[in-house]
């Protein structure tokens, strides 16, 4: 577990670096065996992290360790473990662009024919990820089985929670940082091609 | 005294590599126990302070420690923390943000529906907060009479001075630097908006 | 060849940092002596890499050492140095501005009047530099072709590719880092007078 | 010499890191006793300096040491020492913000009652400060002409090049820097609203 603590305490740091975890927001978390996962304490500033700062909870979102209180969002992150086996780490961010575009999008965002799609192990630029846009909401439960039931459908690689934020995840830390980048970095174009009333684009 | 002073250096730091302390703009302050404040002093650089760059005043401004000057808008700190009791800090900065929104704002600005709203204690996204605009004044004993009245009759979380920049606080230093991350976040994402001609919003 | 990692791996940090290897895009490389040429390996993060992280490739791309894959790209480098015998380094990024502006761009992207482009070695800021746009393809070999013809039918200083980024060289790894730089900072500005529809400009 | 050397290696670092010394360009300065200035050598990247990469030229801009060549814009920095006595340090960049303000400008830039004007010594912000805007050229002598006379003429606190940056200075190196921030700062705010073709302003 002290590998995970490292990582997540470091993958923080670099988020905040980017202005994508303002105050207390966003939450990372990793899998750790035994249906068991490891996820950041409601409250804490996800940039300056300390090993304090983790919780560990049960496949049912209950906690099994540490003192802080789990993030009302857990439940978030167990839909995308639940329904993505393979899934070891899932990162949330607050960023000014998951944020506005979420804002300003009506339906699926859509992300065509840039190289950088790519990174989701897509063999061609030529492809369109669709980014699902779910309304935000407080009922944790019904936003994660509608989370549940998108991802168990399709191919998803990340989603938006309206005028909140987006949701990343990969088999390691490092591959949802990544993945992460990759999203943030498609998403800030396509903001930018939409304030500026070139959207969705020529 | 030396642990604010500290926290405050740090504070400094962070919020200069953000841009969001130009040249010897903005002024960061503490509470301390016996009716005293810990503030900047005036004409230093609050990105790279060190000790001697702090003064102390009691509650009416007058200085009763250090070498620098207090800065002129001391008052405006003081009204803050008459106004609300349980606030241990205060921060000014000048963000391009804080600045062009103030600038294009006719009346309060208002930030509605944000997840990120959540980051002043409030239970749900669906909440209006309301960013006073105070019109900027050389006259800080007036202006400092305008905050503290408003500060006083309604929930307010933070304030602009027209074409000056943001004050946000704290119960803490931490909670302070916190809700002002909070804030920049939203009035960026207004600014964004507000220069795109997609103002209020879709 | 321990100094070409050293710089490639220095230059991928100051890049990254300005946000423009998102995920694992992008690639690096140095010509070494005797036809060989240093290139990152493929999947990597280009902003965090260490030594294990770099192949060496022959003059016709087949690898020579390293454990990793070479990019599939190596032979977009590889056409570099083929056509300009003095280039000893070529760096491959992925911003947002060479990412939009390269969608937006109808025919070449031409930057003109600005005093930066004396850091093409041009004795005037008078002067057109023409920024060729490739079409995006998977097919490397008919790209590589397509980039060899027009670097050796002009002089040309980097080349988008359409939705996908910015190649940039020079003589050694500091030089081409400059270029790079020079490049990107005119695409920003390109890019901001496009989005805010005063393109070409006033 | 040696503590200028170092504080302007310091502030190239400084200003490199926000944007503002892409490539080679830009070129830092300040004065030593005895009519001599200490200004970086042509063709260096300012944000990596070391001490090899400075010169000492004479009040007529002959080299008196160092083994690097002048830069060519050393007249701009003597045409400022020399209308301006007290002027102790002058700083050189070349951002984004002052290179489409420019371009966009007719006319001198006007900043009309922002806070931040203070930074200049003006005791209110009820003030316009005006910065020229003169035509780029590569005939160093004619244009420090026009810079001198423009700034014995009237009040100046710093100038900008058509397509190609921003001059600021101020007593000491740590002034001139903090002054830069301040103009740059607000040739940003007006950046943004005139791109947003909300300019002059609301």
């Amino acid at each position: 577990m002290q590998g995970e603590i490292a990582e997540l305490i470091e993958v923080g740091r670099r988020l905040h670096l980017r202005g994508w975890l303002p105050a207390s927001s966003g939450n990372l978390s990793a899998k750790l065996g035994e249906g068991r996962v490891l996820i950041t304490a409601s409250g804490v500033h996800k940039g300056h992290l300390t090993c304090e700062d983790f919780v560990v909870v049960d496949w049912q979102g209950r906690q099994v360790e540490g003192s802080g209180k789990p993030s009302a969002e857990t439940l978030l992150h167990l839909a995308v473990y639940r329904s993505l086996p393979q899934v070891g780490s899932v990162l949330h961010v607050h960023s000014v662009s998951s944020t506005l575009l979420s804002r300003l999008a009506q339906g699926d965002v859509k992300l065509e024919n840039y190289e950088l799609l790519k990174a989701f192990g897509i063999g061609t630029h030529e492809a369109c990820v669709r980014v699902p846009v779910f309304e935000n909401s407080q009922d944790m439960r019904e936003l994660s089985q509608q989370v549940e039931q998108r991802l168990k459908q399709e191919q998803v690689y990340g989603f938006l929670l309206r005028s909140h934020g987006l949701y990343a995840w990969g088999r390691s830390v490092e591959e949802a940082y990544m993945r992460l980048e990759a999203l943030e970095f498609l998403l800030e174009c396509e903001l930018r091609l939409a304030l500026s009333l070139k959207y969705p684009h020529a």
